[in-house]
């Protein structure tokens, strides 16, 4: 298959499947979400998206009517449908179907999605250009749910900009990006904001600092400004699907490229840990 | 029919219709909606609700396929399918059905929605329970958007304390309910907060002024504290559907009650140019 849809059992391509209208992702976005790469066919980091998956689900009171692991190995038959081995992989859990109203149906089981679309690995070591926005976003961003319209606004702001990413910001302090996390190198330094209800606990994040720890480069977890950032040695982008990409320029001026070793050592680093997560030789560029 | 489900110009049963997978809805929740009661087969206030609808879809950079007449002879003619005279009319507008992406898709027709279901004017007379809750939304309140996760944790939390709304409050300043606006009368004076990015510029609360105004109640429209609203004469909830209901209970602790013959004026006043509107005798009660 070229691509695919699942709900709750049945599949097909995406734009042939349908959805009950009473799904109250329809009336509310009330659902959770995770998403990762594939790559040669196995799901990258799966049993640490899938945690947080179940985490997203419990903070809004709903449970996946599958286990961790039989969400695992659905997640991975799944893939192993379609025509290409490399892959975005995405799925979701709504609340269920029901007639609208705002307080939680009864005795209604949640509706499980998949999504699969051929994806390329992202080229890492290519500069992004960066937009700041002022963060108006709800007090759940630790969340992963289905309510994006900021995200959405941003990174169409982003993209009339000519950049790839916005970086949202309260008041002065950064806090992540439209669908990113955001860190800074300074003075030989990785700095990323603490996750609390503003930020996404990104399991690129995690990574990040794990390897940065394994490379000796010390890690502070604090916020920075869009001051700092603007004046930090690099700027870093992560997310699952990018992993790590660094800013040339935020809002149209000049930025990083003032540690470009240590930059590449954590790429380096992030990368070598994902191909042989996937069982792939880095010669060997898995296409989309 | 019992009930309607409409989907670009198709339609059934709400629980027959069948949604795109891909409908931005789905994926961000990218979508904004409008809503109002109809009895008698006349849908209330319906201009007022169609600028508001396209008033929300500007805001997020959308622009129905329709007219404003077109939508209002639409939303008039669906509504007399319907086998109940007395109905919940509701209708939203998504971006458009594309392949997953932040940013918009290019050259896509947003989708519109409508769903209608029998209800019966509600009973304005009877007495709420109010729960506060924690404001965490975002600030963006004055859009009607398809983004209501913290509506509906709200609403679900007010459902389980046995009351019917939960008041939303930042820090010590009263916004709005989950599903309505919030005002108070105080030593003769009705006040409300202005509308603003944290509050729905709601029809309800519009008329509602607007019939103070009528009876020569003065009117503030100012923010209150949660304190003031538990010592108000008396404390009211508004919306389309449930127009003014006033609260016997804040968090189980008795409200209001000291500005009865006052607060009735304006219920009756309100409900009296609704019953005009939709050409009914007060003494014949719809039924759904």
């Amino acid at each position: 298959m070229k691509n695919l849809g699942y709900y709750n059992g049945e599949y097909g391509l995406i734009e042939e499947m349908r959805i009950p209208m009473n799904d109250r992702v329809c009336w509310f976005g009330d659902g959770v979400y995770d998403a990762g790469p594939c790559a040669n066919y196995i799901i990258y980091a799966l049993d640490e998206h899938i945690d947080r998956f179940f985490n997203s689900a419990a903070l809004l009171d709903m449970t996946p009517g599958l286990t961790k692991t039989e969400l695992a190995e659905l997640l991975q038959g799944l893939v192993c449908k379609l025509d290409s081995p490399s892959q975005f992989v995405y799925w979701q859990l709504t609340r269920g179907t029901a007639e609208r109203n705002h307080a939680f149906p009864e005795k209604v089981a949640p509706n499980l999605w998949v999504m699969l679309k051929p994806a390329a690995i992202e080229n890492i070591y290519e500069k992004v250009k960066l937009l700041t926005v002022e963060d108006t976003r709800f007090f759940h961003c630790n969340i992963k749910t289905l309510n994006l319209l900021p995200n959405v606004m941003a990174s169409e702001k982003a993209k009339q900009a000519g950049c790839q990413e916005a970086v949202f910001h309260r008041g002065e302090q950064v806090t992540e990006g439209s669908h990113s996390n955001v860190h800074i190198f300074k003075n030989g330094l990785f700095q990323t904001a603490p996750t609390d209800n503003l930020i996404l606990p990104g399991i690129a994040r995690k990574h990040l600092i794990a390897q940065c720890k394994t490379l000796g480069i010390p890690v502070k977890e604090m916020p920075f400004t869009v001051k700092e950032m603007l004046d930090a040695d690099e700027v870093m982008i992560s997310s699952s699907s990018i992993f790590c990409k660094s800013a040339s320029h935020i809002n149209n001026q000049r930025v990083g490229g003032k540690a470009p070793e240590l930059l590449q050592r954590l790429q380096d680093s992030v990368l070598a840990a994902f191909y042989q997560a996937v069982s792939l030789d880095r010669s060997i560029k898995a296409s989309a």
